[in-house]
């Protein structure tokens, strides 16, 4: 069987912010005391307003007020070798008024009144194509 | 419509383990000089080392040698909010040594004679459940 190569190419701003738009849960990454973590989120992005909720007492809310993050959306299908990947790049911050709640719906139940709004300064993604530069479809 | 709230069941070690081996797409996070940033990458993992395939002159080769590194793969079904997550805490490793290539199957056209391991510190899994405890089925 020849393998599927696959070529990426990169996303426009527009396509970007339209994808995370779409998009309910993301991945959070940022530097920890202790070196890079990860957590998913449930987003909310509105515009270009991208938030979402955690627990007050959570390492997130301790760690990433004020702090670089990078926050990635993306799907793959391993069978098919599709894909895209949008990666923000900025800033966050965190709130702890209620009157700045995100309106992302978290899956886990249990508190979550803590809003983290990620700034973003880079927004960049990127499509897996194939051979004829068309996304492929299964 | 109520909503499907869900909790978090930390996974066994071996569990994450077996998620790790039966992945072939994850997110490496490191910090980069301007801040945290995340790439997808096609992973092989055999037995507890994971390795991945890369280009020499990409920024992750020249970013991520001896340094701490944050690996995750994992799934979410936003329909039926199901999902699972593994988060890998460690050090990267960078090879270009033709002898310790990974056998990773970049899915990527073009050489990527980069070999980087991710040598594992901490392992730690969670998947979302129902009210009763168990994973939901669609």
């Amino acid at each position: 069987m020849a393998a599927r190569e696959r070529a990426l190419v990169e996303l426009a701003t527009d396509a970007c912010w339209g994808l995370l738009q779409g998009s309910r849960v993301g991945l959070l990454a940022w530097t920890a005391p202790d070196g890079p973590t990860v957590r998913p989120v449930n987003l909310a992005v509105a515009g270009r307003t991208i938030t979402f909720r955690t627990a007050a007492g959570s390492a997130m809310t301790q760690q990433v007020d004020d702090s670089l993050v990078a926050l990635q959306v993306g799907a793959t299908d391993g069978v098919e070798r599709t894909g895209w990947s949008v990666l923000v790049r900025g800033t966050a911050s965190v709130s702890f008024s209620s009157e700045e709640a995100s309106p992302a719906e978290p899956w886990l139940r249990g508190a979550r009144p803590v809003t983290v709004t990620v700034h973003a300064r880079e927004v960049t993604g990127r499509v897996l194509v194939d051979d004829e530069g068309q996304i492929p479809h299964g």
